[in-house]
């Protein structure tokens, strides 16, 4: 035999057994989202390289998947370029189109190029694959879901109470218990201006959203390095450390940051949120945290973390709200707020916490021992009929051997076999033997179409 | 503003309202194939482009996407190769992988590579789009779904029962009349036989597979360009034009290819599928037509096609028994059978034939006017509620206009729109509004609980 075929490293084949776990995971996030009014859309996988590249920053652009052109590629590259052999500047001659590396950019080219038929506020969701040229390694994928829900067009903060409504939900269902961060980039900022570094907002919230991982200490270090005087460093103390409740972390707040409009405003929003939170029945906890920064993307006001109780893991999901997402595109002034939740992570912690649904791996109920053509014959439309009541059955369709078949049908978890040899089928009946139990027993095919009681 | 973004030529968008429609679409499909007991698989949208290359044809190759190697891909071209600026032979440098091209050789190469782990027969589906650089033109995407269903690992004619009967359903269930084609390549081997042309099975099934597109005269000026001799041509009419039941076509064949071997082994396949379905209600019709080909594809046994009786459109689903799937992948012995939806097409003949569901366009149930922070205070938790009770519920966001509320709740087809202004909420009511007849009456929010009555 020749060598085995292989996929590209980074990527994975999903087997029938991870299909289902997924499509579990996918259609119990979709169902809330639909209980919430959100509807999907899909975009396609491949964009132009105009739309992807300078998004992502420098780093980003590398890791873009770029589709060789067809045809004579060679056609828009002159010698000299070429000879020069600089990647990136002839990746951009031969090379139109990339694939999406992200649910965000090609949604907001979506809402541009779509603006005149989108109904605002537009509520929508997105599942589908993202392609990164990242260095594989264990639990980073070069293709992987994203599921994205928005809420484009609307400043209103309500729209920031049914997000955690949403994540609450999802992970309610799930029954992964969970601990939902809030914070907000406004307070942030507020922070910077009290301790006198409004101009360097951005070094202090990448450090201090290190805290959790590295501690106060090297916090500090850092903000030093960055050139945080002494001073400011230490008016910074109590906020990184800010214990209580989330009303006992406002209210000392809205004292702190007093001479900030800006974080004034902040922490307005955070309580409007509570506020409004504090009527709906959560099972999660909900946390203000004021280290939680989420990097350095485009978040503007309210931003959002959740983290398993249980399970070791990074944040399951996350997102906030950006004021300016189709800016990019020249469309000015539409405010956005949504959430990502991370499907392979997700995967993992229902995988560890083993909470997928006991019948999870059912798809056929019942399957049909087949004892030669004759037999075969007579079962069909008996088959059939059991179909068309809406029970998922099989026919093992080779006269195999009675141990084949059985294997079979233990390797697919298929719950209930039916054998209908010469006898039964004089008999009318069938032997019925429950797979777990071992149990066997006659019945008749009437019995047998009450399936539900049966089965 | 700047120039709009666009999308890749030959790729699309889908809104919100074609996602449902396509989504209804998939979601029948996959119920009848897990009715059946089949198992879903996906692969990576890139695979290896060893996997892929040869495996289309020449035309095919060059229609692959094929991705840039990431980081210096000039590594691995010298400046001698790359100044002949030849395209083919760079590109096999500088790109290691590519977009799949269809679902069946990523799915031989899965069979190949997790062989171990797959309990055979194998009955798997995969629903996923491919990527072809064909010439875009209407109804041909370079980005579309292909919905495949498979059996490997058994010889038994029970497959291509249940194929059929899947067929019959999925159609049933949209509410589409077909004509389900059947034929079987042993046939047309058998009648190259028969008619002293054994070495021109290809050209002779290629000529009369176009018998419908362009009538029996054109037919046999192809065969006489391909060499044909006038005799044979005179011996093949009766059975280009043969007519008839299925078993009138039947008999007389079997005496017309009595000389062939293969031919009355294609015909006894045929009897044994027509005698198992005629013990099973189709609501399609299904037609023996002998000159069904399927191209020149890969099938050795019975083939499939199916077209719609009521819409001008190429087949919408088609496929049949291969006896090497693996073979490419040096494992030999694998026999399979397996149809192919067409998506797009289906999505199309549903469409003119206008027969989606009534409700498929509903998202959300019940939509809540917001009237301001005070309203909307009062409304959160009743709406939570409702949403427990599993009804899909929004609240406006913003307290805007009536007018700009009402036509929200009109674009998006919400049914019900709920008003809840100070009088309703001192009255504990609510007036509910019929989107679709207009009429409007006072609910108390018990009334409203027991919502499918009420919604």
């Amino acid at each position: 035999m020749k060598q085995k075929p292989a996929i590209p490293q980074g990527t994975r084949d999903f087997s029938p057994e991870n299909m289902v776990k997924r499509n579990y995971i996918f259609q119990t996030i979709r169902d809330v989202f639909h209980l919430f009014g959100f509807q999907q859309i899909e975009t396609p996988a491949m964009e132009n390289l105009s739309t992807l590249m300078g998004k992502y920053g420098e780093e980003g652009d590398k890791l873009l998947f770029k589709i060789l052109n067809s045809g004579d590629f060679f056609s828009k590259v002159s010698d000299e370029e070429l000879m020069t052999k600089n990647p990136a500047q002839t990746a951009a001659k031969i090379c139109e189109k990339g694939l999406r590396y992200d649910l965000t950019v090609p949604f907001a080219r979506f809402v541009v190029q779509h603006y005149n038929e989108i109904t605002f506020p537009f509520r929508r969701y997105q599942i589908q694959p993202v392609w990164r040229a990242d260095k594989p390694q264990k639990g980073r994928y070069r293709e992987f879901y994203q599921c994205d829900v928005d809420i484009v067009g609307s400043d209103s903060l309500l729209n920031e109470v049914e997000l955690v409504q949403i994540m609450d939900e999802v992970f309610r269902r799930f029954g992964i218990g969970i601990c939902i961060k809030l914070n907000n980039r406004k307070i942030l900022t507020g922070i910077s201006e009290m301790i006198g570094h409004a101009d360097k907002t951005v070094d202090i919230t990448v450090a201090i959203d290190k805290f959790e991982k590295i501690g106060l200490e090297k916090v500090n270090d850092e903000l030093r390095t960055k050139g945080i005087t002494e001073e400011a460093i230490a008016r910074l103390q109590p906020i990184i450390c800010l214990q209580g409740t989330n009303r006992e972390k406002t209210t000392i707040l809205k004292e702190l940051l007093k001479q900030s409009e800006i974080g004034q405003k902040g922490i307005a929003e955070i309580d409007y949120i509570l506020d409004r939170l504090e009527q709906i029945p959560l099972t999660s906890t909900l946390e203000l945290d004021l280290t939680l920064a989420r990097g350095l993307s485009y978040y503007t006001g309210a931003i959002f973390e959740v983290k398993a109780s249980d399970v070791e893991i990074g944040s399951i999901t996350g997102g906030g709200r950006y004021d300016n997402l189709t800016g990019v595109f020249g469309m000015d002034g539409l405010s956005g707020v949504g959430i990502s939740f991370g499907a392979d992570r997700i995967f993992d912690v229902l995988n560890q916490l083993d909470l997928y649904p006991a019948d999870t791996q059912q798809t056929t109920r019942l399957m049909f021992v087949n004892f030669g053509e004759k037999e075969a014959h007579y079962l069909l439309p008996r088959i059939n009929r059991l179909r068309q009541a809406g029970i998922s059955t099989e026919l093992y369709p080779d006269a195999a051997k009675m141990k084949k078949q059985m294997s079979y049908a233990d390797a697919k978890k298929i719950p209930y076999v039916a054998l209908a040899g010469a006898n039964e089928i004089a008999e009318q009946v069938i032997q019925l033997k429950d797979m777990t139990t071992g149990e066997q027993r006659k019945v008749t095919w009437d019995e047998l179409s009450l399936t539900n009681n049966l089965l």
